[in-house]
């Protein structure tokens, strides 16, 4: 599978308002954009960090997977999301050479109208991954 | 402080051996470097991935901090390292505008002859965060 590098690593915290000065004053690294992903019950910041990019994950609700991971472990590191071309031909070419490693069927949608593959971590050495499509 | 952007993002694993044809086989991302840090009881290899980097840490001992991370989380993401021109002075600095949110005191051994900073996750939203300087 062709894996064009690391997008972003996204940190899972209670309130993106409440974040924002530690990365923007303390750190020195601006959010650029900020957005809901519904669908995935996240409101969402992308921080510019040089090369790469920090993802701020904020539940909109108490029953998405972000607010879970919240009561369950804490504020912390949540996924890292890697860049692929093609998501579908990503999501195909897995099933074939490591059948149960992406969860679910098909692609997830992500933000700004991206679609996503996450792999399942007891698969992939405890870490979450996300598949990144590129926008299309 | 200046922060550069993100170096690379670390993930704890029992095994760099185990974990390495995840990585380069199933993703397609070549590990490049493999080496000790004994300072920090750690084996440390660096994977390519675009313009950041991936970070696995293997444990050379039983009492080194990932090995206690390991031990108490198993393995996954565990720290992301951002890259600063001046480790020293980012350490000054931050002691001065953000007392007690940088651990320990002075710079850390770190691998390649690099220095680096951590920052308690208590002030940093549960992320563990490094400070990596640049090779001097």
């Amino acid at each position: 599978m062709k894996v064009t590098g690391l997008d972003h690593v996204a940190l899972a915290v209670e309130s993106i308002d409440k974040a924002r000065p530690f990365f923007e004053q303390v750190l020195g690294l601006p959010v650029r954009t900020i957005a809901e992903v519904p669908e995935q019950g996240v409101r969402i910041a992308f921080i510019d960090a040089g090369r790469c990019r920090l993802e701020l994950l904020e539940p909109l609700d108490e029953d998405g997977a972000v607010a879970r991971f919240l009561a369950r472990r804490g504020p912390g590191l949540h996924h890292i999301a890697l860049a692929v071309d093609d998501i579908q031909a990503a999501r195909s070419e897995l099933d074939k050479a490591a059948p149960g490693l992406a969860v679910g069927q098909g692609t997830a949608p992500a933000a700004f109208g991206r679609r996503a593959v996450f792999l399942n971590p007891k698969r992939s050495f405890g870490a979450l991954i996300e598949l990144y499509g590129k926008e299309d």
